[in-house]
């Protein structure tokens, strides 16, 4: 089903274009809380859209702490900031994990075209010893992947279903918030209101 | 009381050194948990080290809802991310609130002295509608402050007590944990152990 695109998207797309020419503008960071209720934050590559839909894409190592911070607790906030410009995204959603036992074959697909988009030094990573463990080796090369082999047990994608929007320009001193809310029809629609910053 | 420099904040040091360049070089992430148990995270700009202590400083509007989150769960956790080198600094801790009503003489004077450092804007926030509130006005030019008036009841100071810190430095693949724990004589001291990235 073809969707209008979500009023937020336009400002996201926007802050992206004019930071294309900076290496670090898919870098964001994503709060999770973990299993403790304490929170964790860490820097994640923006990996688009999953197609069709509002829900931002990443790519992550089945080893990583975030993985029992999700089971746990099942909500993610980004923070979103674009250094130039000084405009900042906090998007507040659901997370989902694509893992290797998922069965479900747009979910299989989802991963597997997700680890082909992926460099073949990012597919290194998912062979390599424990993440966060106590430093195996001296060797700090990531080991080699073969370019046919499709995705390793340890590569996951994971997804944010935004629910909220908080945006702020700094710069501008605008400040929107954007949020879903379920209609009586059952649709889905995005308000919008100006707030102060 | 003279401190031995903590080992973290060399590496911290010299990564704000690299980035001097950039405006945003001290501009980082705070995660904190909300009162309904869903993560929360936005950027803040670091204000240096609490003098003779290992505590970041920054400054933060008692109107804003990380104050609920803050008495909610006492614990935060930055993530310090260099756009240039790729370096990130997760740094976990005890966040503490210095408000209006705190009596305590020398976290007053820690309070004015912030103000005092602040920017004429910077201060001028602080007497602005409501922040998050429905947008109130037409005007989007913060309030002038007489530039001797003392701290308004709006200004807090936010204080993150660092128990560990996880160091990535994504170009190099080194990942260090840097770990507080207090000795059988009461004193504290960190621990430093190189992990897989």
């Amino acid at each position: 089903m073809a969707m209008a695109t979500s009023p937020w998207r336009e400002l996201l797309q926007q802050a992206m274009q004019s930071h294309k020419h900076l290496k670090h503008h898919t870098h964001l960071q994503l709060a999770t809380v973990r299993p403790d209720g304490r929170p964790a934050n860490r820097t994640l590559v923006f990996r688009g859209f999953v197609e069709g839909t509002d829900k931002l894409q990443f790519t992550t190592d089945s080893r990583t702490h975030k993985i029992d911070d999700i089971k746990h607790c099942p909500f993610g906030e980004i923070c979103y900031y674009f250094t130039d410009s000084w405009e900042q995204f906090r998007i507040h959603g659901i997370l989902d994990l694509i893992g290797h036992a998922d069965s479900d074959s747009a979910r299989k697909s989802l991963r597997e075209k997700a680890w082909f988009d992926s460099s073949p030094r990012s597919r290194g990573a998912f062979a390599a010893p424990h993440p966060g463990h106590p430093k195996a080796s001296e060797s700090s090369e990531p080991p080699k992947v073969d370019p046919d082999q499709g995705p390793l047990d340890t590569f996951c994608v994971l997804t944010l279903e935004p629910e909220e929007i908080d945006y702020y320009h700094a710069k501008d001193a605008v400040r929107i918030l954007f949020k879903i809310a379920k209609k009586e029809n059952g649709h889905k629609e995005w308000s919008r209101e100006e707030l102060n910053p």
